[in-house]
């Protein structure tokens, strides 16, 4: 059997990837009489006297939504909420795996901006995060912030921070290992979508001073006439040089680090050869990364990290969203801050001792990963 | 310990009464690329080719949202959508338990009547059904009805049809003791909120012919100005004697039953002395009914039904939307009709073989309800 027709399989036979459960199981009146009618008419009464009072008697605490419109489905495109909902239901259960994280799978019918931060906005009250997911750029960045200034939960569209954390630890490590600081690096990050203008955004944040995006017209830069509102903040911004021009060809000339996010096979051998030695190559499309780690090694480049399980150097933002959301609930944070996000990459490149080519990652079940996230999230 | 105070206690050990378990645990690599990336894929592919695929694939069909604004929790009034989580939570766990069915706690920070539909209709995609609570009347009424025209899942405000489908089991069954027909009966119903609407409505639909609605103001008739919208279409669709006017004292002369969906401690011994012979009385006001059992029964009721479980005849919803629910998501009906509910209400009354004054409705733990009363609606 293949593994599309093992995961068809899977699915049909789970029927959904969580289940909800009692915590107590209910056998008796009196039991009903104190988890609902009349008993719960007390906790309802506290707290509608003092709100404050629903993280000591409910659940909302250790809950998470997990909301996509279903507009950017994998990276498979607008598939629509129906769609969306099997990859929002392994993400409730990769919460509870990995960080005991009480996670509800929730697909809008919802697709115009106001709609969508609306519908967030109301359903706040449930939970103590949201994570927003699969949402289409340039929607989710204007989603996101305004839901983060609106809420006092913490809001985190996952694709954006959580690919920027992992990429981040994951150049910490690749740097050390040629021996190369962040602050000299020149990154070339192919593809500006949702993933690659966070990751840009945090990379400056961490002390990279060298960025080069390049779409599929070819370098941002100031002397385009087509940059979106979001491209032309990063020229504006000073997050990239915005002043050159040209391909992606004429971006590597000279740089350090190539990170794709792009899709599969853009990248070829006479690419790398343009780098300068010690190449750091993060080809992150997925399941065909932008240029394959044995044809990127041949090449000359030093390190290569792509988003797959069969290759090293995973670089899976599974590493990092359960830490990170375990460290602002645990802590209560109202919201997730760059800083959060620094610290988190940082402790999560620190959990690897020898960083080697082939080891920059922690492996996602190194039970050490969730408690060191969540302990710099919440101390930073 | 006080029950006011064992309650607090439970809720902050428990700190949410349901939680999220993973149905298949998740220990390798090629595990977690089946439940997510990249495994998922093909299933979200499968579903953006064809939508109903997503009953196959997901745990939609069990899955049902719980939602409530907070207008109306409990009987404590307009307490915010926080303070209505502890009742939602508990709804949530009686579902599960009772019926098997993953329910999740939805409440939400929204208030106008468009904004709420807004919200839930936004919410469908994820949910096998809706199960909306503790919204105050009258906007329950155009909630309701606009959610079950717009989208195509179950919708039911359960307040409204869970307490009229329990009524109408429990008078089926009392008319049977007092040896009198339903077509026959004189009923007054005390309180024309969402209960005692859904609760006449649905009576009228199973035949009961003679009946008279009181509110604070007194018996709702034509020759009254002051009627809302959906008091005033009661009369309009001669759902109850509308050219009738008085108190309650002068509705309760000769009739039949008496059901409170008021107040506790407004019905008298005296009210009682004017009513028929074989007076069948439901006070169904919690924590304190309209009037104390025995004080019913010394001044001669001949039965009486309260939402009390330390009293005879609990009239507890609980044995209704269980099964309703079941049923409706084991069907995939689209919504759920009158004949449905009449269907639920004569299969629970006919769990009691032998009513007696005393046994008018069954146990709440008694195992054949939920699947007699799923069958029931499925089969209607």
């Amino acid at each position: 059997m293949d593994t599309a027709q093992e995961a068809r399989e899977l699915h049909k036979k789970l029927r959904g990837k969580t289940e909800v459960v009692l915590k107590q199981d209910i056998q008796t009146k009196a039991d009903l009489a104190l988890v609902y009618t009349p008993g719960v008419g007390v906790v309802s009464a506290d707290i509608g006297v003092d709100v404050e009072k629903v993280w000591e008697y409910t659940g909302r605490g250790n809950m998470v939504a997990v909301i996509s419109d279903g507009s950017a489905v994998l990276g498979l495109g607008d598939l629509g909420p129906e769609a969306a909902l099997p990859v929002m239901e392994g993400k409730c259960a990769l919460f509870k795996r990995f960080a005991n994280i009480n996670a509800v799978p929730l697909v809008i019918d919802a697709h115009e901006v106001d709609d969508i931060v609306r519908v967030v906005k109301a359903l706040a009250p449930s939970f103590g995060a949201i994570n927003l997911e699969d949402i289409s750029a340039p929607r989710c960045f204007e989603i996101e912030e305004r839901l983060k200034a609106e809420l006092s939960i913490p809001v985190m569209h996952d694709d954006q921070h959580g690919t920027a954390i992992i990429v981040l630890a994951g150049l910490i490590n690749a740097a050390r290992v040629v021996g190369k600081e962040l602050s000299t690096l020149r990154v070339v990050v192919n593809g500006v979508g949702a993933a690659g203008v966070a990751t840009m955004r945090l990379l400056t944040q961490a002390g990279v001073k060298s960025l080069i995006a390049v779409d599929s017209t070819g370098i941002v830069s100031v002397k385009r006439a087509d940059l979106t509102a979001e491209k032309k903040k990063l020229v504006d911004d000073h997050i990239v040089l915005g002043d050159l021009s040209g391909t992606l060809d004429d971006a590597l000339a000279g740089a350090d680090v190539f990170i794709g996010v792009s899709k599969g096979n853009i990248l070829t051998a006479s690419h790398i050869q343009k780098m300068n030695p010690g190449a750091i190559i993060f080809g992150l499309a997925n399941p065909v990364p932008e240029i394959m780690p044995d044809v990127a090694l041949n090449a000359g480049a030093a390190i290569v990290a792509t988003g797959r399980s069969d290759f090293p150097n995973q670089i899976n933002n599974v590493l990092t969203y359960p830490g990170v959301f375990r460290g602002a609930l645990d802590g209560r944070l109202p919201r997730i801050t760059d800083a959060m996000k620094i610290a988190a990459a940082r402790a999560l490149a620190s959990l690897v001792e020898q960083p080697t080519a082939e080891l920059i990652i922690p492996d996602v079940f190194d039970e050490r990963v969730v408690p060191t996230v969540a302990a710099a999230v919440r101390g930073a």
